[in-house]
């Protein structure tokens, strides 16, 4: 039977979930694929810390590279996380005409355009299927699947530590930080949440993901991203009596002409929607394609047996591109699409919440400054029960440019009768 | 470029849709694959029948066999529908080493068997992603994202049309013949509608994800298939009083040893479960893996746009293994499983209701029943309201075997204060 040498460049939780499965379900992936999945080497940090799983003293290594050299490794597994030695490592490999695997969601979004011509010019394929909502098979479905649409819009809940605080948030009134507190507790977020919360880790999904649906590598810099932190449990109970849910949310849309549309924000989706009932640590992506419609993926976006699902789904295309050598190597840059839509021109609904004095005139003042600025109100919650001087005033504000949204919200802020800063969420319809 | 040669057999509503979208989605193909999708011939039944799509008239043939004999048709998509004919016309195809893509779930369901193996024989892929739920790539998911899972379990809403009369039931209280006919009047079934309530469009679909999953054929003469057509908006209302919804399920399950436990039935869901709030025409397949844990792939089950969606992507497939033939041809046999789990064994729990007596005593003697065959009850409906002599009577059954509950059941409907046939759904709690 053939054989199929593989590299390991990192035995953390997910490295050694790919380590232990390939043993366990070896049987089963001999027979579905003929082939034989071998670790040759595995590269660790630090060689003589205890591990749970163990792996003979001979395959291990502390230099990566020497994983690259190894001549009887023929795909190499980058699960080592970071940006800079991975990025190194990578283009080693690419260079050294060895298939990479990552899972890596920092460096593709980073450094996606080198790697890809780099593997574009030494024609060795690279497969990331790990990278974007864990188990899920995203990429595949996307790449593969829908090739034949023009995707029109994507939607996800790709961080399942901000879904985990938002749905304890929303289920027990808790407030963000003990949302978070309970997330670290039990393990679903790290012990630095900085990239979790802020919303980067989602903001790098939706850039991979965007590569894959209109072929071009947004510039990580320019995209609009917000996190959960500023969230309330104020601000989930009002969503609800307005109809809505409160998720974390990649949006990634085709815009006029060549222009897409990619932000990440804590965005009001309404109650009947699939995404809404989306809860705790599981991810779902919605995806619309111009010929498939509507269509949902949904599963836990982290872990490690998930995500090795999607490794060794990855470890299957490597030994079949090493059998039957083809001409994709892993990204398909097209003409079609090419730039990110300034997020001043977005155009979408918006929840706003303001803290302002209790006292009559104060919706009339804000109101007319959005009505000066053509925006329409669709609702208003001011709530009778309060405390101390100030009371929270809830508008839901009708499709405007986020640019206007801004401009019109400065003169608001601005008002004496406005206390603390503003609340601002998108409102996703799916129209 | 290199141009991928296309056959079309069948130019029905499916087909039109490959025909009209490979036109207008080529640009996208082209710069996507490199590769430039064309059709050269196409068979239909009546070469003078008006049509929505224009197709030369020198690539029209009346005879399916012309398309295949064509030396430029590299590729032939088999979308004429029914078993026979399209069992010759795709054996033909292979012998004459062209690859195959088909939509056809009943020709596979029932001739799997027969047309892999000589796929196999003549080293020619068979593509087949549009014959189960249309757009939704679950046969790209389960044989190449799951790869390296063992397949616990799937649970399929499978068939839009009983899924949108059961929704209509459940959404305005209609029976099933308003709703059938209302389904009719938009387009959701067809003017015979036979397959799709009988559940057995349902079963060819599971007995090819069960193909997938457990590597062998189940033969459909031994599955347990029961339709939509006896459930009543009495039921519904019922099943959600207790907290479930009734969607009609394709269960497909690794059982004990090499056994699986392939069936479809209308089946109480409890309503927290995503499943439960997939609603209208739409499909959704819940999948378990050992490694993945629980997903869910939702989109549209049937249609002309998603179904071609499924076509071009393996058509994408075919021309990849025109480029790099490969050692797989469509379905990999293996050792691991190998047996129908038989109908009686299966263990499942039940929603049951008869239509018995007014009178005191009845509960009684029907809980004797089960008891003495050690069955348990974990609940009773019985509503206030009645007209005439009889009332319903809703059980929901503990866990027993199907073997055990059928012969309690039938003592039971052999009593006297039992009068009309039992309704007998399973419960499923998907731990």
């Amino acid at each position: 039977m053939k054989q199929l040498g593989i590299g390991l460049a990192g035995l953390g939780n997910v490295g050694a979930g790919v380590y232990k499965h390939l043993a366990q379900n070896r049987v089963l992936l001999r027979e579905r694929l003929g082939v034989d999945f071998v670790v040759k080497k595995v590269a660790v940090r630090d060689l003589s810390k205890q591990r749970d799983v163990v792996v003979p003293a001979e395959l291990l290594t502390n230099d990566p590279l020497a994983v690259i050299a190894d001549p009887s490794v023929e795909v190499v597994v980058e699960l080592m996380g970071g940006i800079e030695t991975a990025f190194a490592f990578v283009m080693a490999a690419i260079a050294a005409g060895k298939i990479v695997v990552t899972g890596n969601k920092a460096l593709l979004a980073e450094r996606g355009k080198e790697i890809f011509a780099a593997a574009e010019a030494k024609k060795v394929p690279i497969f990331y299927e790990a990278a974007v909502a864990g188990g899920i098979p995203i990429i595949k479905a996307v790449r593969e699947a829908f090739v034949g649409n023009h995707i029109l819009s994507m939607h996800g809940i790709i961080n399942g530590t901000s879904n985990y605080i938002l749905t304890r948030m929303s289920e027990a009134g808790l407030q963000f930080p003990e949302a978070l507190a309970e997330a670290q507790a039990l393990g679903y977020a790290e012990a630095d949440p900085t990239l979790d919360v802020n919303g980067w880790d989602a903001a790098h999904k939706a850039i991979i993901l965007a590569s894959l649906a209109y072929g071009f590598w947004v510039d990580s810099r320019q995209i609009f991203v917000e996190g959960v932190q500023k969230i309330t449990a104020a601000d989930i109970t009002f969503a609800r009596e307005l109809g809505y849910a409160i998720k974390l949310l990649g949006v990634i849309k085709a815009g006029i002409g060549e222009r897409v549309d990619v932000r990440v924000q804590p965005t009001l989706i309404p109650k009947g929607h699939v995404l809404a009932s989306v809860n705790g640590v599981f991810n779902a992506i919605a995806v619309r394609g111009d010929l498939v419609g509507d269509t949902l993926f949904y599963g836990r976006g982290a872990g490690q047996d998930p995500t090795t699902s999607s490794v060794i789904s990855d470890l299957a295309e490597a030994a079949l591109a090493l059998q039957a050598p083809r001409n994709f190597f892993g990204f398909t840059a097209h003409t079609i699409y090419g730039r990110l839509m300034p997020i001043s021109e977005v155009v979408t609904s918006f929840y706003l919440r303001l803290q302002v004095e209790d006292r009559p005139g104060v919706l009339g003042q804000v109101a007319s400054i959005f009505g000066e600025h053509e925006i329409g109100i669709s609702s208003v919650i001011q709530p009778e029960t309060h405390d101390g001087d100030t009371i929270p005033l809830v508008l839901m504000i009708h499709l405007a440019t986020e640019g206007k949204m801004r401009r019109a919200l400065a003169e608001v802020e601005a008002l004496d009768c406005v206390k603390a800063p503003a609340a601002l969420l998108h409102v996703e319809t799916f129209s």
